[in-house]
C-alpha cells in the first residue's frame, strides 16, 4: 500500500474552501492508503512570529482535521516538531543541494516579488519540505500544481543523495491533484483568507449567519424570473451543501421567479449550519478533551518517529555521520 | 567563567601550521574558561562527500587534539553529529534571518568566485554555525579575523530572535586572534594543503624525513657566509621547534659559514621528530584504545547535551512549538 503524505500549516481558521479544496479530499486519501499527515509547524515560522498564535492554530488544526474526520486509527496524525529529525535531515540533504536548484523555485521568487521579506526560511522551505517526505519514506505526495515544481525538486535531490551516497531514500511520485474544486467567496471572488471573502467551517452562530445573509444580490424583485440562476452565488454554495435535489428545486424555483434571495440566504445558511453540525459536535468533544489530542498526536508522533529513525540511521550510516 | 566554543572541521590530516596556529592557541584555552571543544562532522558536508573519508578524519581529529594536549577533564569535547538539536536550532533561527544578511557572507562569495560548487549547505553555514554558538550559551567565539563576520551575524541573529520571541539566547562576544602565526610551508608559502607544502603532525617518519630533506635550498656552498640566514626557511622552521639558544646557535653558524644545508636540514628533522614524540607516543596509546576515544566523545556530548537540551527547551517555549 503505498504511503502517502499530507503536511498541513497551520495558519489560522480554516474556511469551506479549504474544507472542500484541500481537506476532504485529502482525508478520503486515508482509506485508500497508509496515510500520513502532519501539522507543519515548523514551516509556519517562515511567516509567523507569534508564539501563541502557532500554539492556538496548532492545536486548532488538530482539532479541525480530527473533528472532520481524520481517524487516528486508520492514518498516522503527528505534530512536525515532535519528530526535529527532520531539521537533521534537511541538514543532510542540504548540503547536496545545489544552489541553483532553490534560485529557480517559483514559490520563492512568486513572495518576495509580492514585497514579502525575504527570510532564510523561505528560501529553505523547499529542502525542508523535501525532507519531510523523504523522511517518511513516503511514496506519493498529493499535490497542487503550484507545488507540483517543489516535488520535482524533492525527487532530485533524493536520487542525488542516493547516487552520491548509495540507495537511502525512497524516490517519490507526484500525483496532481488537477481538479481541486475553486470554492467562491463571500463576493463571487475564489475564497481566500486574503481577499476577506470567507465563511468559516466552524464559528459562532450568529456571525456566520450575519456574513451569509449579508451576501449582495442584485436588484431584482422576488417575482422576476432569473434564467441565469444557476450563477447566482448562494445557489453555487448550496449545491455544496445541500442534497442535489433539493439544491436543483431552489434554483429551479429562482429561475422561475417567485423565490425572494433572503428566503434563499436564509436556506443556504441552513444547509451550511446542517452540513458541518456533526463535525461542530465533535469539535466540541475534542475541544473539551484536549488531553485525548495530545495523545492522538503523541501516539501518531510515536508511529511516524519509528519510521523516521529507520530513514535517519541508514542517511548517517551512509552519508558517514557516527 | 566565560564559556569558549571552538568547532573543528574534520577535513584531513593535520600539519605544524594548523598547530602553531590554531591547535595550540585553542587548548590552551581551557586552561583559562569552560572550553567547549567540537568535531564538525556536519559542517565537513558541504565539501567532503566521501563517507569513509568523514568518518576516518573525524576519528582523526578526535585522536590529533586528544594527543596534542586536549583534556577531557577540564574541556567538554564532542562530536557534532551526536547532538543534532543543532539542526533544530538552525531551523528556528534561520526562520528569522534575513536572506540579505547571508548573501552578503564574504566566505561564501570568495569560495563561489573561486569555483566550488554552490551548494545550499555552503550557503547555510553561516546558520548552522550560529546554531552551534548559540546552543551552547557561548560566550566568546576565538576566531581569525576571515570569521569575524560570521560572528557578527551570529549576534544579530541572537539579538533579532530573542527580540522576536523574548530572551532565548546569551548573545556571544567574539575574541579576535589578532597575531595568528603564519607558518611556512615546505615551499616558503604559507603551510596550506592547498599548496602542497605541509609538514603533518604525525605521520611516517621515513616519509616526513624525506620531506624535510627535500627542502630547496639555494647553491651557495657550506663555507660561504650568509648574512640572510634569518630568512632560510629551515631556520625558521628551527625556531618552532629547538629551545631558542639551540635554533640561535644554528642561525649564527649559516650566517658565520661552515654549517652545511644538509647538516641543518638533519638538525631540523630531529628537533621537529622530537618536539612530537610525546604526543606521538600519546596518539598511538589511544589509537589501540579506540573505546575509551569513543568513550570521551560520548561522555562529551552528554555534557553538551544537557546545556543544549535546555537552550532548546527555552527556544521552543519561545517560538511556540509544543
Amino acid at each position: 500500500m503505498p504511503r502517502i503524505l499530507t503536511g498541513i500549516t497551520p495558519s489560522g481558521t480554516l474556511h469551506i474552501g479549504n474544507y472542500f479544496g484541500a481537506m476532504r479530499p485529502a482525508i478520503e486519501l486515508q482509506a485508500g492508503g497508509d496515510a500520513y499527515y502532519f501539522i507543519a509547524d515548523y514551516h509556519s515560522m517562515t511567516a509567523l512570529t507569534d508564539a501563541k498564535e502557532r500554539r492556538a492554530f496548532t492545536q486548532g488544526i488538530a482539532l479541525d482535521w480530527l473533528a472532520c474526520g481524520l481517524d487516528p486509527a486508520k492514518a498516522v496524525f503527528w505534530r512536525q516538531s515532535d519528530i526535529p529529525e527532520v531539521c537533521e535531515l534537511m541538514w543532510l540533504i542540504g548540503s547536496l543541494t545545489p544552489m541553483g536548484l532553490l534560485e529557480r523555485a517559483h514559490s520563492y521568487k512568486d513572495k518576495t516579488a509580492k514585497g514579502i521579506e525575504a527570510n532564510f526560511g523561505l528560501f529553505a522551505y523547499p529542502v525542508l519540505m523535501a525532507a519531510d517526505i523523504l523522511l517518511f519514506d513516503t511514496n506519493v505526495v498529493p499535490v497542487g500544481k503550484d507545488q507540483k515544481q517543489h516535488l520535482e525538486m524533492t525527487r532530485d535531490i533524493a536520487i542525488k543523495f542516493n547516487h552520491t551516497y548509495g540507495e537511502t531514500f525512497v524516490v517519490p511520485e507526484e500525483r496532481i491533484s488537477e481538479t481541486l474544486a475553486v470554492i467562491p467567496g463571500l463576493d463571487g471572488q475564489k475564497m481566500s483568507k486574503s481577499y476577506g471573502n470567507t465563511i468559516e467551517i466552524f464559528g459562532d452562530e450568529k456571525a456566520l449567519r450575519k456574513k451569509i445573509m449579508g451576501i449582495v444580490m442584485d436588484s431584482r424583485t422576488p417575482q422576476e424570473p432569473k434564467p441565469d440562476a444557476d450563477k447566482n452565488l448562494a445557489v453555487q454554495l448550496l449545491k455544496l451543501f445541500a442534497p442535489a435535489d433539493v439544491a436543483a428545486d431552489f434554483e429551479n424555483r429562482l429561475r422561475a421567479g417567485g423565490l425572494g434571495y433572503g428566503d434563499l440566504k436564509k436556506a443556504l445558511f441552513e444547509h451550511y449550519w446542517n452540513f458541518f453540525a456533526p463535525y461542530r459536535a465533535k469539535r466540541a468533544e475534542l475541544a473539551a478533551n484536549l488531553d485525548y489530542v495530545d495523545k492522538v498526536l503523541r501516539e501518531g508522533a510515536d508511529r511516524a518517529r519509528a519510521v523516521a529513525a529507520k530513514t535517519m540511521a541508514r542517511a548517517r550510516q551512509n552519508c558517514g555521520l557516527r
